[in-house]
């Protein structure tokens, strides 16, 4: 495949920001596409993006706008970055103007985002040819700094990515690498949508300190953490690994990953872990409860690993908890707007099932009888198909 | 039945120091019990406790004791004062050396409290005719101020009662209210047990602020509530009382109750009523972790408030979060070492039985075949039947 011409990164946040400027940087076309006008008002008025920090310069952008056909059209690569609660709404809005071979990389998924982009994409009836794929993180650790301004303070050297289904990964991975030779294969969407440690951490977090945050306290989220609550943190963990491992995926701890991630972190725990990490050292907790770490954590985290592990026969009482408590905090309904099995489309399905679906893009039947393929077999199996990119599914559409 | 002419307090702490100075200046004849020696050194030495605030005077104590048969031996009333968790062991310490007649008043059972130590009783063959009753909170607010030394802050003008079976509570009132013309009668000890305000406000409220109370940091237990985790204390109480009405229970909620019971209160929400209630202003949180707000208000609250949920049909998600998180930052086993329908001997039971239970002393035969009674059904409720203070069962006992 040719360099990619054109990409258009969705999203107007600290991470739009980086990715589009520096991208642009970097010598892409870029477009930029944001439902609400008023934040990218001042994007649109200087024509790109002030990239400092790590990356300097003015990133051009090609087009910035509000409506999101001419930011799709033609371009090769499709990058979503908006929190994981918005992709449902990204999925709606692009699924008119995909266009055959194009791939679209949410980054990144948090725990079944392309699952959840897939299954709109098919209730919407996509009739074009197209690859979705997640980044496990965000590549970028960055900040917007000012009006069309972003500092971005580091770039991660390795992110792992994989598409639906993995056997479209590593052309996937051609096309990606050509932007960010840090993208690395996955084994599968559920390797990148487990490995999810911001689950873990964020939404508990929160709610062993939901007095004080309300209160307007001002206190260090990491370097406030107490070795009881994270004890806590630490349960919740060791069922993120259960429900990981009932579907084959070896997952390290959240532990592990810190030692593994970062310099210098060491101990026998995870709090003493946490509290070794310098790179979380100052780093304050929300100033308020109306914060990403419980409205994109516990819909698109603990709700899906919860959901999963129920499909796998693995208990997870605590994320279950904690998903109740912030039910019940603020109101909402996370098990009915959240990513479940249900809402995901994988209802009914096995482990077998789902890991065929996730690797080959086929599901398993469960009869028997139709298990010897056959046209019988392939009609049955459209609701769980995985159709972007293959042309199997055309004739049986919504 | 005359002035009783001696009472036990069970008990070392707060209450029992204080009930035990104040029944003496009363006049009644009273021992002191309490397991660790140490912790009765003081009153031991000096034969008596100081009681200062609304009741001044020295009480003079009969006996002060670490050894339950001579502190039981021919009182007419037993009153344990003792953290709920510790209502086992006292009813395995008592069980030996209970006698015919005698009257014991847990101050107070929290819920399950007279359930759980009857069920004691019962498994270790008590033959004495006792009756057992609960108080619905602990009479005095009180506070040890020195050695051998308490100060009563107040004495609650209404404490409600119940004693197993209701058709028991008639007569323990006629004892107890020469003790305290306080007491009034409850309808049975489902009432006093389901009417649990600390267990909605204190393991919730701990758990929003497991950080700071670990770290340490001094602040408002009721003044740090804030608007949302208020919101959730609502919730949790929403499902206290939905298992009280499934028992044909109606009970106040915790709003309406800080509007009955504290002068000024007023407000459209709990929060509000919470901050408006000048008795709560300046009252800290625990200063640990290791506080009866948890190590209490969880086995002897939550655990039985959902377990007895769970056997009415009633679901109790947000009880049993809490619970769950509990168990696994404080690495406890409270479903386990808790009050559940199973640990009271109520497992299997229906609704309909444990009120006949609680009200009569009997449970409903599940089966048609035993209804028509006789000695068939005699024997069969053997597991079920109130034995204390009557004869009946005596022939069956373990």
């Amino acid at each position: 495949m040719d360099k990619p011409v054109a990409i258009a990164v969705l999203g107007a946040g600290n991470g739009a920001h980086a990715m589009a400027g520096h991208l642009a940087l970097k010598g892409f076309t870029v477009r930029l596409y944001n439902k609400f006008a008023d934040e990218i008002a001042q994007l649109r008025e200087q024509g790109g993006v002030t990239v400092e920090g790590v990356v300097e310069g003015f990133g051009r952008l090609e087009l910035v706008t509000a409506h999101i056909a001419p930011a799709l059209d033609e371009v090769q690569v499709v990058m979503v970055v908006v929190p994981a609660f918005a992709h449902r709404f990204m999925a709606e809005a692009c699924a008119p103007h995909l266009q055959d071979g194009q791939v679209v990389v949410l980054n990144p998924g948090r725990t079944g985002g392309v699952l959840e982009f897939a299954n709109v994409l098919r209730e919407k009836g996509l009739a074009a040819q197209v690859k979705i794929a997640e980044a496990q993180t965000l590549i970028y650790a960055c900040r917007i700094s000012g009006p069309a301004r972003v500092m971005i303070q580091g770039i991660k050297k390795r992110v792992p990515l994989a598409t639906l289904p993995a056997t479209d990964t590593p052309a996937v991975m051609e096309v990606v690498r050509l932007l960010y030779p840090e993208f690395t294969p996955a084994a599968n969407v559920l390797e990148t949508s487990l490995d999810n440690i911001g689950a873990v951490f964020h939404p508990t977090t929160v709610v062993l300190n939901v007095n004080r945050i309300e209160a307007g306290e001002v206190f260090d989220f990491y370097g406030g953490m107490t070795p009881t609550g994270t004890h806590l943190l630490e349960a919740i963990d060791q069922e993120r690994l259960a429900v990981a491992q009932a579907f084959g995926v070896e997952m390290e701890s959240a532990r592990e990953w810190l030692l593994s991630t970062y310099e210098g972190v060491h101990g026998e725990t995870l709090y003493e872990c946490i509290q070794s990490n310098l790179a979380y050292a100052g780093i304050k907790a929300p100033t308020s409860l109306n914060a990403r770490y419980i409205f994109e954590d516990v819909p698109t985290g603990l709700v899906p690993i919860a959901s999963l592990g129920s499909l796998a026969g693995v208990p997870t009482p605590l994320c279950r908890a904690i998903v109740n408590v912030c039910c019940a905090l603020f109101d909402r309904d996370f098990w009915t707007e959240g990513r479940t099995a249900e809402n995901l489309g994988l209802s009914g399905m096995s482990v077998e099932e789902i890991l065929e679906f996730v690797n080959t893009g086929d599901g398993l039947s469960p009869e028997p009888s139709f298990q010897a393929g056959g046209r019988a077999h392939e009609q049955r199996q459209t609701h769980i198909r995985c159709s972007w990119g293959r042309t199997r599914w055309q004739g049986h559409g919504r």
